[in-house]
């Protein structure tokens, strides 16, 4: 007998009839998308069609419900895609529907593989336990290999664990993956050589179809400590093949450009947990960068939190995973941060230490200061 | 010197110098990222940075401000998913912000490489002058190949010019892809064998990390005559590597499915013609599928007409596509989609004719009869 999964929905609805008729149609928008009197019975109906399994009013200040409907492992076919495809399918396109749970099985945990490192692996890779994490990245686009570079160094000489390309550096002419890559690997070295500490360079490998899988692997040869990645344009199976691959074994991050539209209006979409927290640990990334509360983006202290329970929380076998969160921060925001997110979070902190006074390393020595004193 | 292009956005603001500060937060954010005082002069603040080329107030009913950037192709490197990264990256998480055009230039449009058969190419393909196109899909999943394959040439019979897979079907237990398709293209062989006819039959190729690709060169092998596969789930690059491939040689369809919250919340994400239709192109795909107007989904009907233009208008030399619009249709809409569409259009019809008390072939006859008599 095929095992079931659920996914539970914010829906619109005046009444708990009317909630009841929408929250069907989508059980069956998900599945057989036919007419209901069109459905044959026996194992279609009986089996493949989604089934609703429960139905409340939700309780936010949005009114509504909440309905849990659960699928068939039949339905997914044993394809990642497919399994998000039956989530959130043509239903992404239904005002008044938001995806706000979902719950696995043995067989789907083992199909999307998870994390292979997770928050334990990262913090055992950077010889950090009981303290937050610090990432920042390399920019702006349009400077030379060099100069990105010296930054490079810069961060890893003041405490860093992670230094990351901006997700827009990719191939440009100014700075070739290649060449960018090798420096800045080379120069994230040479200072770990000075300070004795264990920074590692994350190129973004976002790129077209198939070159994505082949920077990685480069990267990785050239010693890589990381890579990052944008499913919204990659796809989003790219970060679980890398992360289901023996013959890669690097962490991934993922970047959330150019899918923004999937949790900024709180009535489609995804909850902002689900989306960044639950997916990207169903994806097989250790972290998920997005943006923070108080930046330059529109996010509530309340949406980041919930990203990061839906990073740490329980989720079958899938590891806890870091929330990273970044745009717009500053060694202002870090005790307001540590109240909000505790230990566990990558803080990404980047433009801010660019035009320190003092220079990037003082500026990032202040940082981890601020962060773990 | 970089040739440049330009984005044009609705963005939200109460006043024309707010509408400034935020447009120049834009050119900012999509490609320096980082803060104003902090962007290095010279060739990085003179070409790479985003630049306000236009603003003005927008006439539509949301009020807020129309705002031109144009950006350097050097910010894009030769990269198709960069180009969409600059287009609507980190901003596409920003609130009140929606693309609503692209100008591309010569070298873009290279880089993008379009449809390879287009509006004309794929009349051609069906021997269709001078009137719509008609398409269906095989559903439910969870029926066995044969019967899925019987309704193939269903479908066939009626003269359908495309039969394709429902998106939710790719490699299901009960009816693999392999056999699945290689079935189908055989029952609707034989039809065309019966009928005269050249009906086609589309594979659904959406699958897990390289899969894609090589289920679109084995279904052609055998006999595909276009392949599905859908952008929001397998990333934005597929269906342009399918079609600049020139061993592959068949068309290339793409479907919405997960990719719903890009245009459904008016001040977020892209307009429906930006997204439906300039982006399919841009993708190199020679027909869209979306939800038509009065069916099952909330698309207007000048969402829906906007989209067709977004297929047929002038965009440098990326040759128009054929909107395909379906979900809930019925042969009773057709002649107020005629109204609408004309004839540059691909009726795409389903679960009606599975449920008509006349069965599918003579529903399918009496459907092409009212769309072009």
């Amino acid at each position: 007998m095929s095992q079931r999964f659920s996914v539970t929905y914010w829906l619109a609805a005046g009444d708990a009839e009317e909630a009841r008729g929408r929250a069907e149609a989508v059980a069956l928008e998900q599945t057989l998308e036919i007419p209901r009197d069109a459905v044959p019975t026996g194992y279609v109906e009986d089996v493949m069609l989604g089934r609703l399994v429960a139905l409340e009013p939700d309780a936010g200040s949005q009114g509504g419900y909440r309905a849990t409907i659960s699928y068939a492992n039949d339905d997914v076919g044993g394809d990642f895609l497919q399994l998000l495809n039956i989530i959130f399918g043509n239903s992404s396109i239904l005002d008044g529907l938001r995806v706000i749970d979902i719950e696995l099985n043995d067989e789907l945990e083992a199909l999307c593989g998870g994390p292979r490192f997770g928050a334990e692996g990262l913090r055992s890779r950077a010889g950090a336990s009981g303290r937050p994490l610090f990432m920042s990245a390399i920019k702006p686009v349009g400077l030379g290999t060099a100069a990105l570079a010296e930054r490079a160094a810069q961060f890893a000489l003041g405490g860093m664990d992670f230094v990351k390309d901006d997700h827009g550096l990719v191939d440009q002419a100014t700075a070739p993956f290649d060449d960018r890559v090798k420096a800045c690997i080379e120069a994230v070295g040479e200072a770990n050589g000075r300070s004795g500490g264990r920074t590692v360079f994350v190129p973004n490998v976002t790129a077209e179809t198939g070159l994505a899988i082949e920077r990685a692997h480069k990267a990785r040869e050239w010693g890589a400590g990381a890579v990052m990645l944008a499913p919204g344009l990659l796809g989003f199976d790219v970060a679980r093949t890398l992360a289901r691959d023996p013959g890669f074994g690097l962490p991934v991050i993922t970047h959330p450009t150019f899918s923004g539209a999937n949790t900024i209006t709180p009535t489609t979409g995804f909850s902002h947990r689900v989306f960044y927290g639950l997916l990207t640990r169903m994806m097989g990334a250790d972290a998920v960068v997005y943006p923070n509360f108080g930046g330059r983006f529109g996010f509530s202290q309340a949406e980041c939190r919930s990203i990061a329970d839906g990073c740490g929380e329980a989720f079958g076998r899938l590891r806890p995973i870091l929330p990273a969160p970044g745009g717009g921060m500053s060694i202002e925001k870090i005790p307001q941060m540590r109240a909000v997110y505790g230990d566990d979070v990558i803080y990404l902190v980047g433009g801010a230490l660019m035009r320190a006074p003092e220079g990037i390393v003082e500026a990032t020595r202040r940082l981890v200061a601020a962060a773990t004193g």
